[in-house]
Order: structure tokens, then C-alpha cells, then sequence
């Protein structure tokens, strides 16, 4: 019997591969499916079904995908009315080998969210040797509740309930394996440790140590960010996603032909690092530093106009269109094939983004110099710590809200490290906003030279 | 907090990569370290510490080797006089990032045993999240104890104490990652599932449940082989093994070549599959299939004379050599480039085994036809199903007992699958015997066609 | 400028990108595209244009498919009515970058043969750097004609004129590059040397100092073999070949579910190497060790039934995979997961083929023992070298000739160094002959040995 | 027969491996000589001999490492007391399989450079099928003679003499393989297409139609820049270079540790790309864009002192280390693992340097605002096309030549597109200048937007 665990970095996901005797399943699997082939041929099985612990909201879900280049069969939970695959009720058990898959309804996260729990019919079928938890129970953590159909304090009621009622009684000694990681949209707080077991969590997870009535409150009050590609996510997962065609790699062009697309209405993306993008830029495009992309494309890119990518590194072009795939895009063209080089040698006009080091900052506000300082970071993390004066508004709803942003200038951005205030700094230069610069370090820097906070 | 499984094929082996904040310990690292240093790239660590569950007897360890391309320190067990390395006591403490690396004395397998359970800081430092159990338990199983320097007795009762005194009362929630899995030479009956945790082992591993007499005896009562090259292992790996040199790859060489290093006193091991040998074969060649190397070339190889290898893939020769470096070999110098057709096409001889059908077994028998069945396996796999009037000699013991075989002729070797009767094929035609044959399918295949059976 | 060749083992084909400015052309592609397609990464190029130099009948050509993951236009002759494409007549020229490229029609090989001439204009675009010839010349050879719809002397005749007056006119300083290199079935006698340029071709190739009389008898009396898959291989490249799907890897499956198909009418391919299938085969199966299965399969496997393979190595698998998809082969539904291990220990039937070295041989010749020596080589070889008494039946050709073979028992199979000697041993066991050995080693060991030769 | 090429980017080097019948032979092997065991085993063949056409100054050969890996034996010219290998004379053939490889003398380029003509005895041994030219003749240019110990005009006269006496009349059909490509600093103006015949050179290449006078007058008048790195390359090219021993990566460490390091006195490599150096980059560090590295590491870093690298992508650092070992450079210890950004983070300073456009430049130069316009072009760049007023020191030379940068402020670095500014950039801010800016685009973009030229 084997388990595998394939990850996928920027949207914190994890899916599994479980086996035995030759047949595999695959629980959550991205679309970008060759990791769970690749597998399987290691251990020399077939993949023959493929369990969904509910519909994702943050990524295109692979089932159909790997379904069509495997004919294994999809199961998922009976209470939506998705558009393929088969439902999977309350106790049912699928066998490969010597292993068991048992099916457990544990609504909360969503309304037909499933878990799974695995036997060794060759040891003892009675107890299991691991849980796959979904977005129901993560390390150190459980799934937001704000996107259940109902009210949050049923839903919430209804976590706590399959948390306690269902998976907690599979015992002490079960191994827990959840859809998400750190960084994850779909819960607050995991842990970086991904090693856990039922037991480990009743002890130490925050949240199961509520009472049911203080888990509804806590649950209840947290508000998690809801991007607007959710429901593009949740509409594809629901009827069945579109296959990808054999490879829709984005045409190398030339600056020329990127800025005429440009004209003509497409979106560009410069995947960069943070330095360069401060460097110079190409009017008019949305930076997104390659490990932001799946966090953050999805909050400002249309689903309905041609994407270009900036990059002049063809794996960093491949690992783009990947995790654009996962978000659900499909339109993206053109690649600017010799990067920033290749457009600043045609005299094409460039942007750039001052760098402000963190003891400028400090001189700054200690001089009480007039200037915006602009911080995109969450709710969350501004209660922890911040500077003093700036105007905070979330880097996702930054679009929404320009007219939020005080007349002050120069603008500095600013966030916990410097990468996503590049992306604020992009989108108010694409916007029109002048003086525009960028704190690259930013809260870490400040904390580091000593910066007064609040 | 990250932890990855290394697993070495052949070995059944397991060794482990745990890390946090930028460093990462490696627990019992093989010699073709490489997967190591891969991993703590991706996860941007440095290895820093290296720490041994015990001294091997059955691969060398690859701890000089990892030390000396990370500057990373070697920790083992403080009751054998390792000629390299620091000892870590009881109790002892190593901290990378949030995760602490405790130091448990679990003697038993040998008397310098150690286990190590791992402390996530970040959420509980007083409950473990794993342990790593070396050779002390195993899924469903537990390490032998003939290697122990003192009496079986003795070394079966220490090995319960470290197991239930030390290792048990970790509590049942903690996952456990043992140094083998199934197949390994270092424990008898270890499971094919590599996932369990204390308390799954408490409730379920046969060995566990018995009293602390009844696992004495139980214990004193196994017969592991010995295999001739445990002696050398052991030595290495209590002086610090020598370091491999740069790629020490053979040389691809033609038949002629080959011929005249064989003359000159090379020993030849032939990869190929267990059907290809059958078909032709170098007289003098020693074969044994690719997959059967790390099992079985420690009991017939000679460390002190050359060896040559045949097969025309060269991904076979790279992963033998890997193999071969592993168990201490060196002398690896000449690979006949072509295979077996290279030395065909020249005129020189070959030999061949012609393969036995089940059902022409079956028929010789019913018949009371004259011949030898000479089955090579183990005690244990004979005394659960044999055939009737077998000579049993287990395969590694097969070169020292050849006048244990009878008269009669042909010789039809026998095992459980085919695969291990054509390496006592190869022998026997190395030793001058003729009328050689080899059933194919073997046990598996007479169970299948209804051979009686004892 | 550059220029690279792309070569497809098994078929001797060679094919060539070509590029400048950010611009490539791709010279008649195969099938499986990626390296074409990885080449122009590498040189931050675009393909834009594809040449078939003709309308091949010895491999599916893979235009096509490329056009469709580049948008690249197709270029051929004008002499065929090709189904996709667009036709480039005499004297047009292409350009990329600093290159051009300039359409020659060179009838001969096939009716609309096509060479094509590059220049180099940044230096001098008055004499061309390089020509690809497609199959009207070779280097040390030319192509054959009997595939050319009109008379073989009208055929030679044009060959002859599109040599010596369209290709040598370019000068004697012109590399050359042609569609194929030695071991073609597209022309005799190519030399395993690739490098050449016309003025070496016009001293040293044995055809072109023929006068044009002797090179029409001498082209004219070749009988190349006309394997029957040539003619699906011209009517797919006339049309258009059919686009691949995403992946279609056959399907892993265990030895029952082979058999069943098998019993169903698949026909079985076993790739392993000759001594392996000397040692068990599946009854049924027809043997084709991979390294032949470009040159094989196309003259014993249907279009219109299932192809299933037998080899336990993966890599194998999709290497057999690509080379049945370049002959159109599309079928290829399951794989015998862990060959023929697998199937031996279900106890199914297997045959086995025993190998009979060159000096039995020459001791049954000698002694006149009475059998069957089945010589499959070809008319040329044979007319080079050949044992006496062997009954002479092309490989290709012995399916339709089995009533040809003698009564006299054993059969021993035979060629040159005894792979193609597997296959005719797998093809009478397919038909019913029993006693069919095989010589392993064949001419090749028979010289060494110092057999008699005729 | 097979040729093929090794292309060695940065240091635009080309090296050979040709072989038959088993055996290789490799011309000017580099000395990360994976590439060439790689070839050799794809083609079944063992290298036995390495030819050197001249003692490099350009880069660390790699024949004694091959020779240490392969048994190989190591040929080179008389004319030199090599401190290894075999001195080759005029005359002398090597055999492999059917080709023979037969040395020229052909001195000019340096006293003991060869060529090596080769020859295909299968066909015709009496006229060459390609020639290795070595740094003696290029595609459309010929060696560099200031190496040379005697007087220009004596070695431009032998050059003249090995091109005309020895090479061309090899015939117009011969092939040639020169040890260059475009872009190397081992001849002036060769052209980007590396295919040509002597035929071809005779007629087009623009120094072998001057008279043996001109030719002499040419080639003497040539200044072509002599790196510092020069010496030290042919001083070990002379006595044999060390080998590498098994993986002297660098190690990954934290921005504390590669700030001690640097306090000690470690050199600073910035590899990252010029947009990003421009948006910040460490005080001190030497800015080198990866492209760069073999083209100028040379000029600027110190062989006596360590070497710590800063990019956060782990394939950079690999290229780096080799292209830096290719120079000869060993003691690279460090990596600054997270880049940039992990530096940004702790609060330690960075540097920015703000990018001008070519509208800017050319706003400052039509409105004569005073400022430092810094070219660091080469002198016939600079002969070619240039901007009224700039201040012209050639970018190798800067460090010597600070005292000639005229007070102005600011200063922009400017060169062909950008990239060798970004480097001058770094190197004014290491020596304490302030007010840098760098013209991304340079002379390119300043052509594209109408600069006045001078």
C-alpha cells in the first residue's frame, strides 16, 4: 500500500495518490495532471477512481482531466448537483487491493464537502490508518465557512459537528491528510508542519479546543477575503471543467507584436521579480511576481480578454501558464520572448518604481514629511503590526477602492516583505497615479531598523 | 516544517529528510546522496546535521559521504566506538527552526540503537509529531537481534524494554517512520504499508501484543540469514566508510575485452532479466537481475576481485553500480556495452537454461520422473508450501552446500516466482553441473495449475 | 543562422530546423514534434514554415501536427494533390532572418520531390550554404525509383536529370542534407557517414559517376522491398495525417486481462531482446525486440486490430509507442504491465526458442544432420555471404511464403547476427511449426567460428 | 561516422567529438565534460583520444578532466612544452573505426596551434570530409595574432601562410569546424552561421581575399583587448589545470552569513538581470547579468579571493559555477540563497540605479544639460555609431581608468542595449561614485527614438 503527496506551491493545495495491488486513487487532483500518471506508473498501477472532497472554489479541480487520459471513475458529494462524476454517500467503501476508502459526509466548508477514511484490510479493517480531511480539518486549523449557502452560525454548526462527531471518533492514532497548507485561501491560520494526527489535533489545534458555542462565534466572525474569481472557480467545478487541448503554450513575439496586442486590448502580466519590475516596466501592465501569481491573479485579471506574460525565462513562462490553467484561464496568447531587454532596445517607453529602504521611511515619518504610505496587507496581519499613519487598504480590493488613496505624494507602498506592494505600485501606475514608489523589505526592513510601530 | 521520505529499491530501505527555517537533519542517509541535497534545495535548506539510528549491516552509510559535501555534523549511538562522527546521549536536543530532534537509547537490534522523536516547538513541545524508530519497530514488525553482540535472550529483552518503555509511551497519536520496509533483510514480516503510528502498532503489529516472555522466545526463535557481507558492512560502517570518488563508472567495452579481463580472474554479473538469461548466457557469468542485486550480490560477490557487468542498457549499469555502491562494492570496472549480443556476434560460447513449465513439473512428478527440484528458498517460505520431494537449499548457502545436491539429473531450479532459480541456474552451471534447468513461474505458477503440494 | 538535425532512430530519418532573426523552418518533421519545437526555445525562435521535400511512404509525416502547436504555413511540391498544405513551386524563396531558403524541383524518388537550397544573404546570396535533399540524393547514394508512378527508366531518368542538373550545379562547396541516412528502406547502400558536400558526392558516390545511361539500367534493376505498409503511409501523407490526441499510452494491465484480449484478437507485440524471448514467450505473440520495430512493424501488423505490447521497462513502452505512431499505427490499447514475469506466475502457457550457437551449426552442417536452415535475409546479403543448403525466404515476405519451407525438423532460424532471426522464430510459432530454433549470433558468429560459406 | 558539435554560449566555444566504430575522438573539449560522455554512450563508442588545436587563453580547457574520466589519451602541438599530454606532428593520422584524423601544423593564432583534417577511409581516404580549424580560421574571419610571441607582422604572416598553404588546399568541398562562434574574443567579426565550406571561406570570407600584404597590414593593425584572465588561463592551459573534485557548489546561506563573508573580504557576484540590479542591489557587489559572466567575469574578479553569488534561482547559480569554472575560478563559496529579497528583509542597505530612457538622454543632450554620458563600448562600437559628447572608456578597462570620468553629475552608463552599463553601473558604486543611472536600451533604443549620432 502506498500514499503520495503531490503539492502545488502558491495555492498551498494538496492532493493524494493511494494504492494497493496495482490500482490507484487519487483524491483532489489539480489539472495539470502528469505528477499523478507519473506515480502511479512508479508503483506500476492503474488509477481507477478519482474522490473529490468537495467543490473547490480556489482552482480548477482535474478530475475530468485525468478521468479522460485514465477512464477512472469520479465521485464526489451527493449534495450539489454537479454536472459529472458520480455522488458518494455516507459509508460507502471503494477497495483497491488490500486498502479501503470509506466515504464520511462532513458538511461545513461547503454543503457536500466529503472525507475519507483509509483501512488496511491486511492489518485490521476496524480502524482506519488515515483520514483525508478536505477542507473540513486542517493542521492547526478548519476550512472558512463564509461560502456555505447558509448562515455562517449554521455552518459553522455543522463543521464543528462533522470535526467532532465524525473524524475525532476515528481515533487518536489516525493521520490526517487536508486539501490545503500554509498560505491557503481556504483557511485562516494552518500550520507549516503538515505531519498531524487526530489526536495531535484534538490536543493542539486552537479551534478544537473551543466549545461548540465558541467555535460558531469564532467561526462566525472571521472574514475571510473573497476574491472575485471564486465564483468562476465554483461555476467550473460545479458543471465539470473544460479539458485543456494539447498544450496552449502562449506564441513567443517580438516587442512589436506584444505592444500592438497590448493596443488592441490584452492583458499584460510581468512575472518578475520584485527588483526588476522596480527596474523598469512597460506601461500599462499588472505585475504578479511568478510565486504570487496563484494568489493573486485571480483578484485582478478578466477572464474575458487575452493575457500577454513578461518574462524572458521560458520556465518561469511554463510555470505561469501552469497556474494560470489552475485559476481557470485559458486566453493566454502571446509570451514577450526576450523579456524587458527586448522591448527597451526598440526605444518603446518604460515605467519605473523608486525602491525607499526602510530607514528612508523612518527618516520620513520621523520628519514628518508629507507622503502616502500605501499598506496592501489584510486585516489580519495589520492588527499585528503596523506603521503609523498609512492608509491600509488590501492589496485584492485595491482596484475598488482608488479613490481611498490620499493626495499625498510621493505614494509609497508597502506590505510585510515588499512583493505585493510591487503589485500595488503596478496597478497605480496603471491607473495614472504619479510619484509612485515602493518599499522593498517593508514591514520586516522597518522592524529590522527599527521603525516606530503601532 | 517539512519532512520527506527518501526510499532505496533493493534495500527497502528508508531514510528520511525532516527540516525547518532554512536547516534540515537527515536521518540514516544512504551513500548516492544526491536525493538529499535535491530536497533541501527545493525546500532552500542547508543540512546541517546527519544522524544514525544505528550502525547498518546491510548497506553502507552514506553519512562521511553527506558530511562532506554539506559540512554537516554526524550524530550515532555512544555504545559502539564509531571511528567517526559525535556521540548523542539520551535526552539530547537538536533544534532546527521551530522542530526539535530528541535522542531516545533504544538498544535491541544493536546495542548502540537509537530512536529520534521529532517536537514541533511552534505548537507543542511536549508531545511528539513523529519518531523515527530505526530498527527498533517496524510496521508490523521489529528489528532482529542475532546481530546483537550479547545473547539472544538478552538482546530480544532489551529490544521489548526500548520498545515499550521508550518508544510506546510516546503516546499512540504519533506517527513512526522506521529505517526498512517490506523485504528488507533487517526484520522479518514488515508490512507493505509504510504509514501506521504508535498506537495502530500497539493494537495491531503481531509482535506487540505478546507478552514480554512470549517475545523473548519468539524473538530468540528467529533464524535470520547471515549473508557473508554483513562482516564487511559492519566494518565500514564502524570506521567511517571511504568516500566515492568522482563517478567510478565502468567502462563500456567489447566482447573481446571482456573475454580477456574474465580470463584474467574478473567476476561477471549478468543484469538481465530472469527470461533473457535463460535464453543465453556467458559461461562463468554470475546472473542476477537487476532487481535482485541489492538481496543477493552480498552474498556471492567477492570484494576483493574485479567485477564486470553485463547488460546493453545503460540505465541498468548506472542504477547496478548505485547498487553495488551500496553494499560496499568498488571494483566495478567493465561493462560488455553491447550485452549479450555483442559477445554472440563474436562466435565466442554461451550457455542456456532451458525454462520448465509448472504444468511439465507437474507431469515429472505425477510420473515419478527422475530429476532434482533444488528450491532455494528461505526456511520460513518453504515451511508454509513446498512440493514434495524438493532439495531445499537456501539460495544464498547454495554455493558452500553444492554436495548437498543429488545425482539426479537435470536439475530443475525452483523459488518462488523464477526469479532467485535462475541465479542458482547461473551457480550451478559457474560450479560445472549440467542438465541445468529453471521453472519459470515457479511456485506461484505450480499453486496456479495445481501442482500438489506438501 | 543556425541549423540542427533531428534524427529518429529505427527509421535512419534525419530531419532539420533551421532559423535566423528570431524565425525557424522545420525540414520534414516527424510525428512526435517536441524536439522541434524544444530547439526553437532554445534559440528564442518561432516556427513559421514547414518543407516536406516529398510525400513519404516510410513514416507518417509530422506536419501536421506541427503546424497545428505553431501555426507554422506547409510547404511540398506541386506535382502531387496533397489533401492540407500549400504548393511552393521552382525558384521561390523563403526568408528568416538573414536566410533564405529556395524551392528546386527535383522529380525522381516520387513525382513531386523537392530540394531546397539555403543562403546565407548577410555574406553572399549568390551561392548557397547548404541543400536539403530530400530522397533524391543521399549521401553515397540516391533514392530509390520503384515507388514513382511512371516506368522505372522514366523515374531513373528524371532522378538522374534532378541530380546532375538541379542539385550539383549548386557547386561543389555545398554541404549536403538529405531526408535519410544508412539503414533506410528508402534508399541502397546510404553511407553511415552523414557529413558530405556535393563536390565530395560528385567524386565519391558510386552513382553519380554512372553515365546517365548505366545510372537509368543500374537504378532501374534495384529491387528494393515494398513493405505493405507503404501503402498507408502514402495515402495518410497525401490527406493528411491525422492530428494525436493527448497522450494515448496504452493501458498497464495484468496478465488476465492480456489474455482476454489477446482471446478477443489483439495482436501481441513482445519488445524484449532476442535472448529473452528465446527464453519464454507468450504462444500468439509476434517478437519485434524494439530496436526493429520501425523497420518490422510496418510489414506484420494490421491497421485495423489491437496492438498490445509485452516489455516490463516503461521507457521501452513509450519508445515503442512513438515508433508505431511515425508508421500510423494507432491501436495500441494495453501493456502487459510486469512482462513476462507477470504472466509466467499466473501459470499461463509460454514457449521458449532454443539457441543454437554457430559451431552446433556448423557440426550439424557438417555431419549432414538433416534440418531446415531458414536464411531471412535479404537478396543482397544473401548474394554477399551465405551458409550452403539454407532455404533463403525474406523476413518480410515469410508470412505469405510458409508453404516454401521445408519438412525437415528442426528449423533453425537465421540472418545476420540473429535478431531478425526472433522474429521469424515468433512468426512460425504463430503459425503452428514446432521444432524452430534459433541462431543466435547467426552469420556474423558463423564467420567467426569458420563456417563454410557459399 | 558521426560529428557532432558542443556549444559552449558565453564563451561562444565549439567543440567536437567525432567517432566510428566504438571509439571517439574529442577536439577542444571544455571542462564541465558531462556533454561529451553523454554523446560518447549514445553512440556506443569510449573516447580514447582528445586533440587540443592551440594552447587556450580564453578559457580553463577540459582535457585532463576527460582524460581522468575516460582513460583517454591527450594530443597537442610540439611547438609548446606542455606540462601534459602528447605532442602531435604534421602528418600524423589517428584511426577510428573507418575515419582518420591527420594533424596540420598551422601556427599563427600561437606558435604550436594545429588543425586536424579528417578523413573517411570507408569512401575515400585521399580527400578530407571536414576540417577542425581550431582559433586558425573562423566562418568569415581568421585568429587573433597578438598572442603570439613574435612580432604581429611574423605571426599575421604564418596565419597567412597556415590558411593558404595548409587549409584551403584541402579542396573547395571540405567542410570547416572552427574552435569559434560569434561573439567569441578569440577574432574579430565572425559571422553568426556556423556552417561553411573552404570553398565557401575562400570566396566570401572577408579576409582571405586580401593579399598575403594586406592580409599581414589587416591582421597587425587589430588591438584587440587582452583581459587580465588571459595570463592566468594560459598558465594553467600550460602546465595542465587542476581537476575539479566531485561538486564545489556553493553554499546556500542567509543574508547574515554572506554579509560576514563579504565583511571578510569576499568578492560579491550579482547575476541577476540588469532591470533587477537597476532596482537594487547589494553596496559593493559586481553586477554581471549571467549572460554576461563568461564574457567579462574575467576582467574584473580576483582569483585570490572568494566568491559569493546572488540570485535567487538555483539554475543561475549551477550556470554560474560552471562558467566560472570554465575561467579558471574555484574558491565560489557562497549563495545568497533567497536573493534580493532575503537580503531586503533584514533592513541591511541596498543601492538603486535609477534607468534613463533614450528620450531623457536625448532631452539632456539637445538641451546641453551638463552630466557624464559614460560609453563603455568597444573602440570599433564605438568607430561604428556613437552620442556627441560621451565620455568613451572600454568596460573592461574601467577600474584602471577611473581617474579619466569627467566630474559631471549624474553619470549614465551606457552601451550597445543596456547590459554592459548595468555592469559599469556597479562597479562606479563600488569605487564610491554617486549620482549612477543607467541607459537601459542604450545605443538601440537611442537609434530607435533619433538621437543625433556622431
Amino acid at each position: 500500500m502506498f500514499l503520495e503527496t503531490v503539492r502545488s506551491e502558491g495555492l498551498a493545495h494538496l492532493s493524494y495518490l493511494i494504492g494497493d495491488g496495482g490500482e490507484a486513487f487519487v483524491i483532489d487532483p489539480r489539472r495539470d495532471c502528469e505528477p499523478y500518471l507519473a506515480i502511479a506508473d512508479r508503483h506500476e498501477a492503474r488509477i481507477t477512481r478519482i474522490f473529490e472532497t468537495h467543490r473547490n472554489e480556489d482552482y480548477v479541480v482535474g478530475s475530468c482531466e485525468l478521468a479522460q487520459r485514465t477512464g477512472a471513475v469520479i465521485h464526489h458529494g451527493a449534495a450539489f448537483p454537479f454536472g459529472y462524476g458520480k455522488p458518494a454517500a455516507e459509508g460507502e467503501r471503494f477497495t483497491a487491493g488490500a486498502l479501503q476508502l470509506a466515504v464520511l459526509e462532513t458538511p461545513g466548508h461547503t454543503a457536500e464537502s466529503l472525507s475519507f477514511a483509509l483501512y488496511d484490510t491486511a492489518t485490521g479493517d476496524d480502524e482506519a490508518v488515515a483520514v483525508f480531511t478536505g477542507d473540513t480539518l486542517f493542521v492547526d486549523g478548519s476550512g472558512r465557512i463564509d461560502l456555505y449557502p447558509d448562515s455562517p452560525e449554521e455552518a459553522a454548526a455543522r463543521l464543528h459537528d462533522s470535526i467532532h462527531r465524525k473524524l475525532l471518533p476515528l481515533g487518536d492514532s489516525v493521520p490526517l491528510f487536508p486539501a490545503h497548507g500554509a498560505g491557503s485561501v481556504c483557511g485562516a491560520s494552518i500550520a507549516a508542519r503538515e505531519l498531524s494526527t487526530l489526536g495531535y489535533e484534538r490536543r493542539h489545534n486552537r479551534e478544537l479546543s473551543l466549545t461548540r458555542e465558541a467555535f460558531i462565534r469564532h467561526k462566525s466572525a472571521e472574514q475571510p477575503y473573497q476574491p472575485p474569481y471564486f465564483r468562476q472557480m465554483e461555476r467550473l467545478n460545479g458543471e465539470g471543467p473544460p479539458l485543456l487541448g494539447p498544450e496552449r503554450w502562449p506564441q513567443p513575439v517580438s516587442a512589436a507584436d506584444f505592444a500592438a496586442a497590448q493596443a488592441g486590448g490584452m492583458q499584460l502580466v510581468d512575472l518578475r521579480e520584485p527588483e526588476a519590475i522596480a527596474g523598469a516596466l512597460i506601461p500599462g501592465s499588472l505585475a504578479i511576481p511568478l510565486e504570487m501569481l496563484g494568489a493573486f491573479a485571480g483578484w485582478f485579471l478578466s477572464y474575458e480578454r487575452d493575457i500577454g506574460l513578461v518574462s524572458h525565462h521560458p520556465l518561469h513562462i511554463a510555470e505561469a501558464v501552469t497556474r494560470l490553467h489552475r485559476l481557470g484561464y485559458e486566453r493566454i496568447r502571446l509570451w514577450l520572448k526576450e523579456g524587458l531587454h527586448g522591448w527597451e532596445v526598440t526605444g518603446r517607453p518604460y515605467a519605473t518604481v523608486p525602491a525607499i529602504h526602510a530607514t528612508e521611511l523612518k527618516r520620513r515619518l520621523e520628519s514628518h514629511q508629507p507622503f502616502t504610505l500605501l499598506d496592501v496587507r489584510s486585516r489580519s496581519e495589520i492588527a499585528a503590526a503596523a506603521l503609523p499613519g498609512a492608509t491600509e487598504i488590501y492589496l485584492g480590493e485595491l482596484p475598488g477602492r482608488l479613490n481611498d488613496i490620499p493626495v499625498e505624494r510621493p505614494i509609497v507602498t508597502f506590505c510585510g516583505t515588499g512583493r505585493r506592494s510591487i503589485i500595488a505600485a503596478s496597478i497605480l501606475l496603471q491607473q495614472g497615479f504619479s510619484g509612485v514608489e515602493v518599499c522593498l523589505g517593508s514591514l520586516a526592513a522597518c522592524k529590522a531598523v527599527g521603525c516606530p510601530l503601532r
